[in-house]
């Protein structure tokens, strides 16, 4: 990893290549689930934007309650990431075509226009990387608020 | 995927080469956090374990709070899986013997002998696989509960 005192950079660095992250939400009756999520680069700001059908469980889990977790994961190269955060669901089409990829369409096959598209905007509380030489997670500074 | 009817058969067949998965708990600042554990095939019962430090915040988080969800990811495959269960801290000499390989040594040098090893049995409540045809998770039927 090169230095950077940059956390948002760092975390860019570390999770590129990784096309999916697997999102954790609490449902409404307590347990946690996942599913995978297209991933974007995380903002400057320390917000990460994914698109998401507006009529799924997750968004209901995300309405109830907002904290999720999204796990990067390469066994390939020993590379895992979690990121702590608070998730919102967002309508915001000015961001969506911003954000907007034509292999979107795989999932979207209707793209913008699909009136069940939504954002979800999640706001970056901690990340954590693995340290194969020290053999545990250790954080990202410059994350922790 | 084979046709079978036993759930525990349907969920190692999928896991199966995929050496890591993501551990989520909550830890007791109520934040989600994730982290990677060497994945075993699961058990008849419907039970995964997994060994672990003892000092450890993911084994914190667990004794106040034993929800988890388990994530399997392989971009390249476009295999996803989310177990959801419940996880606690054990002490199971024999187990862990049963359990041990090799491998294992990266992560814990002194093998068997090491006191602060234990081993986190994870009870399945919920298994959901993701349906590329469908777009979404799909449950593996008969672990509901």
């Amino acid at each position: 990893m090169t230095q950077t005192n940059d956390p948002v950079a760092k975390l860019n660095e570390l999770t590129k290549g990784i096309d999916f992250a697997m999102l954790t939400t609490i449902r409404p009756n307590g347990r946690l689930y996942s599913c995978p999520m297209a991933t974007t680069e995380a903002e400057g700001d320390g917000v990460l934007w994914f698109f998401s059908s507006n009529n799924t469980e997750k968004v209901e889990a995300i309405k109830t309650d907002a904290r999720v977790n999204l796990a990067y994961s390469d066994s390939g190269s020993q590379l895992y990431v979690s990121i702590t955060g608070n998730a919102e669901p967002v309508r915001d089409h000015v961001k969506a075509k911003e954000l907007w990829k034509p292999l979107y369409s795989a999932w979207f096959p209707m793209g913008l226009q699909d009136p069940n598209l939504i954002l979800l905007k999640v706001n970056i509380q901690t990340a954590e990387y693995w340290d194969s030489t020290a053999g545990r997670m250790v954080p990202l500074a410059g994350f922790a608020r």
